[in-house]
């Protein structure tokens, strides 16, 4: 137990501040204080004494150099029973500070406000961040308050305490008082990164919000949580059960793919966070009901995400089987209204959520791979035409559709299109002539006699003829795939040879 | 350009210091120091001026109040062409200081040195950071350095500018400075967490060090790459091309997989970050044999990880076939040799990699799903006979070790074993009768008229009877998945109606 009998207080945000001094009068516990913050004690009647008439020392550079003097430092950082410490204070006429309580300078939001560089480095606390950090290491006998959300937990700890604090309650404090510098510090780092275009610094930094913990991990045996590495990033959630872990990594790999389709007119459908049908269509619903075609087995207990706003008739459709979790962008009020009607079914307004050109990473044995995402844009340009007969526009479009679709399903991969929908993805397997054989079957699983004017896409390039033989034997008319192999001469004759439309894409694109 | 009149140094590792002071001495910078850096400095027979001289101020509380005087602070953030700042300084003689040289008492050693918690928090450096960031915030006038890696760019900058500094070079410095103080305080709260067993803290901070730049990320238009949590995760890479973001991939996933297995007697092939064969043997040789025959397509171009030394003989069948990277618990010099007659063959010593319980992230969306492991080991008593045939010992042992292989497939994962080695897995399927069908498929194709005695195990629960059933068709006898299904019992009776073995275990093992 310590008990606090000298507090200094320098706030940015200055919510709660009358609560926090009602109770430190109660226990009277005397205030040191400075700049905005010591007018505003006064203004609400409280006694302090400005850190300038404590220092004896003026308030400098209009406020850059204020608590940066030893008498301040010292008061927080020495060890109350040692003996050459008590004698340094005394010498020194110092006095220990037991209780300070900082926030810092709103940086982030500043970020999030200007591009003014000028406005943002003005924003770097450098007083603030070195009074929590004195505070925070010296624990044992300080108290250190960085949050408004800490508040009422001091409260609660002085009343508890008469006016202390004890060991257990300083060094939580403590704990949440260096995530508090340490995720200060990342945003300053990261925001000049940004601004310099270097994304693979020496020292790597991620600062993240937590979001919420979940039931479990990706399975009931490991813990889970979701952070969040921005405001801006967060899924709005308006009915059902707590998303999953799982439903998340589904949601956020529907949502990816979902942003990457024309406007207003795509539905994704994730099932174990690869795609199972996808469906552009102006005609909502039938949007939704071809994207269902592709596999409606698999979409059982699958994700669901349109780039458009959900209309009645869509919901009607969607109720018809048991879907985890709808996404739309947007929905209309009586959409809603029949989504709702399922109680645990989770519902996601995904509108506000943008895809930026995020950096992705992944973590495996205490390392990191960092890579930039994988979402440029296709256009006609990134094709070649390398056989015989050429495709028309309307073929041209379901290959860029094809190809942009096996880009989010795990490789191998081979997506099946046919009128602006999948027919049959196959995905995951270390051989690519299985993916085909995959793809296909569930084409002639679900798509009865209709396989004809097939386009399919290949993630990356046919080692060998076989594959594509397998395709173009069970219907396939125009193929895409990127080049590279020591075999795309055979490839190309066996195209011209079978009158198949062969187009090379400039780019690979692995996804594990 | 800013020319260098004053530098402050304080440093906790003091290598280096002679050429700095060689090179300052030449521009006639005055130096300012304390404690043990002014000890050096004058030792080494340089002209400098004591911090408590400078300031006025004793050093006092052992060394913890040094530097945290208003003048050397307004010395280090005034702005130098505003008015009111000369006039502050001017009026309270206090002096400019141009360039900051810290680096920080050595917190990162501490922490894996010793588990002594009153060290480990005698070793958070205040001042330093302090000083740090004031100069890094007022880069427009200061030149700050934080990293001995810096010293030469700091000579020639000097040398360049006969003494003077460019605002692009104080501003680089001023971007690492800040990514120092938040990796210092990103490892602080880190320990905190750590010991307060706090695995998901409102603030989470993931700091990484750079290992290397890749070639390219998942894709050759990605960027991409390697940070390391910890200096004890790195990969020995002992010949061969640099790993690419797609072998470091796989590496991983072999190696998790390999860790868990019985000690000196496991082989684990991957390709495209999925097993597609694994064997345990006291035999090296037909350990890795066993493993290649399970699917040697997939493995051609595949990733190899041995959790025993690679011996001669084992080496050899290796060099039989086209890998990417060969990992060994260690290799024997003869075995060495024969791998790197392939001169592009990557070979990954891991002898020095354990397993820790360690936390997984994955980003998406600006957003980090974060999780703990899937590393538990598996136990008898995980399982629950419900059949009424009883496995013997053997095939419990199979059940065990096939089992395990399959959290490590992605889902839906099907496992097939014969005698400690798989023998066909099907996996990434969003129907887990089709990677029944698979992993079937497999073994047909490469286990000629050995289907008998065959065991099975799955991920996840089987949602109706017709996985199993294929299964049992194909010559299964005996099969392990996670109970949970509402038909769970109507799988019993099947199991019971065709004397086939069944065991449930507790766990579930998703993984996508």
């Amino acid at each position: 137990m310590r008990k606090i009998k000298k507090a200094l207080i320098s706030l940015s945000d200055k919510s709660g501040l009358k609560e926090i001094l009602i109770n430190l009068k109660k226990y009277k516990i005397e205030i040191i204080s400075s700049g905005g913050t010591y007018k505003e004690i006064k203004k609400l009647g409280y006694n302090c004494t400005e850190v300038s008439n404590f220092t004896g020392s003026p308030e400098i550079l209009n406020g850059r150099v204020k608590t940066l003097h030893p008498k301040i430092h010292a008061g927080i950082l020495s060890i109350r029973n040692k003996k050459s410490h008590k004698k340094d204070l005394k010498k020194n006429k110092f006095q220990e500070i037991d209780l300070v309580i900082v926030n810092f300078y709103p940086f982030e939001k500043i970020i999030n406000e200007t591009r003014n560089h000028k406005r943002i480095i003005e924003n770097i606390d450098i007083g603030g961040p070195t009074l929590v950090r004195a505070a925070a290491k010296n624990y044992k006998y300080v108290t250190v308050i960085t949050n408004l959300n800490q508040y009422n937990e001091l409260i609660h700890e002085l009343n508890e305490n008469k006016g202390s604090t004890n060991i257990k309650f300083r060094k939580k404090m403590s704990e949440i008082a260096f995530s508090e510098t340490g995720y200060y510090d990342s945003l300053i780092t990261n925001y000049f990164n940004k601004i310099s275009n270097n994304i693979f610094p020496n020292k790597k930094l991620i600062a993240g919000n937590l979001v919420e913990k979940l039931r479990y991990g990706e399975n009931p045996h490991q813990y889970g949580a979701v952070y969040s590495l921005s405001n801006k990033s967060r899924l709005n959630q308006i009915n059902g059960k707590q998303l999953s872990y799982n439903n998340l990594n589904d949601t956020f790999s529907a949502l990816t793919l979902s942003k990457t389709l024309p406007k207003n007119t795509g539905t994704v459908i994730v099932k174990h966070a690869n795609p199972c049908g996808v469906s552009i269509n102006k005609n909502k619903q039938e949007s939704f009901k071809l994207a269902l075609n592709s596999d409606p087995i698999s979409a059982f207990g699958g994700i669901v995400a349109c780039n458009f706003k959900v209309d009645k008739k869509t919901a009607v459709e969607m109720n018809k089987i048991f879907l985890e979790v709808v996404i739309g962008n947007g929905f209309e009020k009586k959409a809603l209204n029949i989504l709702k009607r399922k109680k645990n079914l989770r519902i996601v307004d995904s509108s506000n959520i943008n895809i930026d050109d995020i950096q992705n990473f992944s973590s495996n044995f205490n390392s990191i791979l960092l890579q930039t995402t994988d979402l440029k844009k296709f256009t006609k340009r990134d094709f070649k035409v390398v056989s015989k007969v050429k495709p028309t526009t309307v073929m041209m479009k379901n290959l860029i559709f094809a190809f942009n679709v096996s880009r989010f399903v795990k490789s191998n991969a081979i997506v099946l299109v046919k009128e602006n929908s999948t027919v049959g993805i196959g995905s995951g397997q270390p051989s690519r002539v299985d993916s085909c054989k995959i793809a296909v079957n569930k084409m002639k699983q679900f798509n009865n006699n209709n396989w004809q004017n097939i386009v399919a896409a290949s993630d990356a390039f046919f080692p060998f003829v076989d594959g594509i033989e397998y395709l173009v034997q069970s219907g396939v008319s125009a193929v895409v795939q990127p080049s590279g192999s020591i075999r795309d001469k055979e490839i190309i004759n066996f195209a011209n040879k079978t009158g198949t439309i062969l187009v090379f894409s400039k780019t690979r694109h692995f996804r594990h």
